[in-house]
């Protein structure tokens, strides 16, 4: 794991800092092992280029021999003090992210005239490329949300609702030994699938009515992501040939992914097919996000993203087209970059399908 | 809601404060009705002294004629531009404790100059001051989990392991309508009870040892949060000691609960007792945290706070002893200060019990 803080201070050398705050339960995990639910309570890693890094750790924690400095604090103390103590207020302070404004607006108070920059993405990059232990339990999760998966689209009857779907979804993970899903399970019948981010409640199944499925699961720390729609009973021509365009989008942009290909034009791959059929309009989302410990991770394949594809890297790929009041279709995988293309790590059949 | 509104306002005012961004999505639901999950995505409700509130909102959110000024984008829109255009650079700007880094620098690099405060005060006063609405919810939370800490009780045996009865409870909340543990729910045997955040493992119970069962729900989007502690098949004395310790010290400090009481007087009440018993030192925590919509709302019983008690309140009234390698008791209830006293939203049962 020192490896991953070295990566780290490459990437704080390069943006001139030599110092930053980590903030991230995730991301400290991450760089150090150390794993703590600080929950409202502050959790902090100090990053110092000389090497010298520290923790800052309430006594509730139940941490020990870190390997690293560590300053512990109980809830009555200053503990915003004892961290502006530990940085050099004459240099800038690089923050992650997910700091929240309870703790850096006070260290700012404490500091006046430390300069303070965003530099989440000194980590960020490092946990958007997965080594092999992380691709490893990544297959795994996703092995996991395919067979639950087809579970699901076995199970779904005429007359259920969109939480009984959900509620065998989330019980099938934890009989797998996963430790939940990995974001709240969506299933969207009909009119309710129009909405990309419908939560599941008590709407009954009628025949004819799509059946959109959006689930991951988290497994050994590592999250899977993967939506599948059907149809139940029977679909009507205008149902099928959507499904067909938006799994020939989901295919389109998946051919073409491998190291070096911008994540604009993996979005313009599926997107143009969408947009050349008249549904442009309909697809009111990115193509993708990146994943990883959780479901949405820094980083996304979107119009605004001209970076490009590295091997190591894993993201969604979820096209849809939503036509309100009426019906919904995703199709979604996960891919990794690979080094001369890209593996796909959903292997459950992605055809238009009748359930129920 | 807009009553509620008007008092964040009357907060504002007394801190010198125009305008204020509030980001915490229960916060705007609390202040608005407005109902959305934003994961990682931008979304803030700026309130103005003069009243002209904005919401900020992607396009993705499930969400219309909100009654406010609403400012919409998309994901690849310059979003934090457009609070920066309705933010006036020459007066304080308001910020709450949860608002993440990733907004808050970006928007202070937009505005340079402005001051910027934490004002999350302003709102969590409020919140923590629940109205008649808001009880009768969490009474219903409580209600049942009181009833399903029994069934725990009864339910749990010698062989079974931590994450079996964890399991249990979590599925029964879910019978009973709520959307889940309000927090992980705790189930330490034994030695693990020492450490007051262990969660459940494949730890094994074996005769006389302690169970600790520290669990909630949420119900109607409002929490519970009780901890029992049992022993299982017997109990020697220096346990039984300790947890009518324990409860004493529970008891005492609900007995002084009722307007004008200072929290650190509370927290003092029940400290004391263990102290001068000698096991000061065991209790390592402060005796409690307030709850609503979140397990931890903003406002502790803790000898650092010294502001006073007011009709409304909900809080947790929970020591404990922890002695390293043994064993570890704990007893919480939550209460509600009323007009002359408190009433205690639990009624399990606290004495010591054998289970298993």
């Amino acid at each position: 794991m020192s490896n991953r803080i070295d990566r780290v201070m490459e990437h704080m050398v390069a943006n001139g800092l030599t110092q930053m705050i980590v903030s991230d339960p995730k991301s400290i995990w991450y760089l150090t092992g150390v794993d703590v639910e600080p929950y409202e309570r502050l959790f902090a890693f100090l990053i110092r280029r000389d090497g010298h890094h520290a923790f800052f750790l309430n006594r509730l924690y139940n941490v020990s021999d870190t390997g690293f400095e560590e300053v512990w604090f109980s809830d009555t103390d200053d503990s915003i003090g004892m961290i502006a103590s530990h940085v050099d207020p004459a240099c800038t302070l690089g923050i992650d992210k997910e700091w929240k404004a309870a703790f850096l607006i006070p260290l700012m108070e404490r500091c006046p005239g430390m300069k303070v920059v965003l530099a989440s993405d000194c980590v960020d990059d490092c946990r958007a490329v997965k080594d092999e232990e992380e691709i490893r339990k990544m297959r795994e999760a996703s092995r996991i949300n395919d067979e639950v998966n087809r579970l699901a689209s076995e199970y779904v009857r005429e007359g259920m609702t969109e939480k009984q779907v959900a509620a065998l979804i989330d019980a099938e993970f934890i009989k797998r030994g996963c430790s939940g899903p990995s974001f709240t399970t969506i299933v969207s019948f009909g009119a309710n699938a129009a909405d990309p981010h419908h939560e599941p409640d008590d709407t009954v199944l009628h025949a004819g009515e799509c059946v959109l499925i959006d689930m991951g699961c988290v497994k050994d720390r590592y999250c899977s992501d993967m939506t599948r729609t059907f149809f139940c009973k029977s679909a009507d021509p205008e149902q099928t040939k959507i499904h067909d365009l938006v799994r020939e989008a989901n295919e389109k942009a998946e051919s073409i992914i491998r190291p070096g290909v911008r994540f604009c034009d993996i979005d313009a791959a599926a997107r143009d097919l969408i947009s050349d059929a008249g549904y442009g309009e309909y697809f009111n989302h990115r193509l993708g996000h990146f994943i990883g410990q959780t479901d949405h991770e820094k980083g996304d394949v979107s119009s605004a993203n001209t970076r490009t594809a590295e091997p190591g890297m894993i993201f969604s790929i979820e096209p849809g087209i939503y036509l309100p009041g009426r019906f919904g279709v995703r199709v979604e995988d996960l891919v990794l970059v690979t080094e001369d293309g890209c593996e796909v790590l959903n292997r459950e059949d992605k055809h238009w399908r009748i359930v129920g």
